[in-house]
């Protein structure tokens, strides 16, 4: 394989111009330029075939995938994407399969005008490994700790989705291209980059200000992922399970799913009461569902409501599907 | 296995504090800031069990490996190191081998400062894929482009030693642990960043300021390298191979190994004739050869002599081993 052949065909050319961006791919490193006023913030996440994906998973999907995980990442500190590099790990050199793959990255890349600058494409198993950059204003950036006994605990989207999605796939046996709207739930996450970056004080269609006291993405799972958001703040809550959309009549979704299903990459985020107003006129202009859980209090645990008494589920925790 | 635990304990704990690291690994992504008046270099490499280091290879050696060949392409620039994230696919969660490739891994981080800002665990065939971020006065750094006619064509090191080493793990079969240098240059290559440095203006212990023309670090192998540096200038060159370290009566070095085996990340470099005399102040300092190779001119391809005459080997480029 033509290692460079592959890296010039397809994630060199159809490059957005970003003049942050000094020195593309091409050289033996990038040059980029972050204006006065802002810091840097950087995150990393892997992909492994058969580990966070199963084989069969079409290339364009995972092209999505692999960045759309790490934009999460960025989205819940409230940052603003930049740039991105790639390093592919790929069993042969397939340029169908690598066609399929950059355009699935390209089109959501191309969303946020994010432009990748640097890649390494290379034999072996099947895996991705992406590093986002981005910026937040300088001293800004919402952290997992922060919040604040009474704060409200909120989440985007509906959690569970990607996990039905999941199950779906693995029932399916063979039949890999299953149309289903959870099975895009778990291909294609939609990384919540604009309500993010409206939560550290950068709304872009309204006057209102608000600054979320902590968030978190949801990677793991629900429970595990609003109990280490609250864990960081010593806090705890009594949340509402029946509050969900996955929860409603009309949903396909299981309590377990729900609560314990990973993959989802949703916000989930406390904002102090006083800010309640204001938060509610950002969120009308947002295109996810968002739902108030409930309060953030002095305690150890998380525990889940149904109409307001106590789910007593068996506890369990999201392990990536092996 | 759980990712976090590893993480927790090899990644996270030993690390050096640096000011411009606001937030480092724990939460969602890391937050850090540039001073004004430089840029952001950015470089990201991934090594394969298999197809870019062998079955065996010691854990030590490989957390070295991983953050040097990523740390030669910044040297390349010119830019002077600052922070990395670090993805590793793990097949199992052996406790020993991370710690030893941590081990690895920070004792070359220290050496230079760096802070290890992010990071992520996974289960999946062995690979680790690094990414690092450096910094050059603001508009600075150096290129591959840039070289001019008459420009001197250096190269440090001793060219071929890795690939020699690798030769020798080869034939050693499950003599994993072979005892000999060149071994060692192959498993624990040695980045130029004080080198690259001072080949962009930023020489440490003396006033005299030099900044090459040109710059590339040699994975790939010396000819390809090369020609590639010149090529990005549209100039070509006959340059001497007798005058490399590997080239001496007391060298174990084949030519093929010394044009072109890979895996050695010296620096090759260009030099304008008016430079000379500084640059020969700045080299003094350093603790690795430096070959004048010869002198770029206009031509379309790199050819080479020994005593003055053309070398008539065959022309293969290398392929990383497989």
């Amino acid at each position: 394989m033509d290692e460079f052949e592959i890296i010039d065909r397809f994630f060199s050319a159809p490059q957005r111009k970003r003049r942050d961006v000094r020195l593309g791919i091409g050289d033996d490193a990038a040059i980029t330029r972050i204006p006065a006023g802002f810091d840097l913030v950087i995150a990393t996440d892997s992909l492994v075939e058969g580990t966070h994906f199963l084989p069969g998973t079409p290339a364009h999907a995972l092209g999505h995938r692999c960045l759309a995980v790490n934009l999460s990442d960025l989205a819940a500190m409230g940052a603003k994407p930049l740039w991105c590099t790639l390093a592919l790990s790929l069993p042969d050199a397939d340029v169908d399969w690598v066609q399929r793959f950059s355009a699935g990255f390209f089109a959501l890349a191309d969303r946020f005008g994010i432009a990748l600058i640097g890649g390494d494409t290379v034999r072996g198993p099947l895996s991705v490994t992406v590093t986002v950059h981005g910026q937040v204003q300088a001293g800004s950036g919402v952290c997992r700790s922060g919040a604040n006994v009474g704060d409200l605990v909120y989440v985007t989207g509906s959690p569970g989705s990607a996990a039905a999605g999941l199950d779906l796939l693995r029932a399916s046996g063979d039949q890999i291209d299953v149309e289903s709207d959870l099975v895009r739930s778990f291909w294609y996450p939609e990384p919540r980059v604009i309500e993010g970056m409206a939560l550290n004080n950068l709304a872009q269609s309204t006057a209102t200000s608000v600054t979320a006291s902590a968030m978190i993405d949801i990677s793991d799972g629900l429970h595990i992922d609003v109990s280490r958001l609250l864990g960081a703040s010593d806090l705890g809550a009594e949340l509402a399970l029946d509050a969900l959309p996955g929860f409603q009549a009309d949903s396909a979704l299981t309590v377990e799913q729900i609560l314990f299903g990973g993959d989802d990459y949703e916000l989930c985020f406390c904002v102090p009461p006083a800010a309640e107003a204001a938060f509610k006129k950002i969120v009308a202009d947002w295109h996810c569902p968002v739902t108030k859980l409930g309060v953030a209090r002095k305690d150890v645990v998380v525990s889940w409501l149904i109409n307001g008494t106590p789910y007593d589920g068996n506890d369990s925790t999201f392990v990536h599907f092996e």
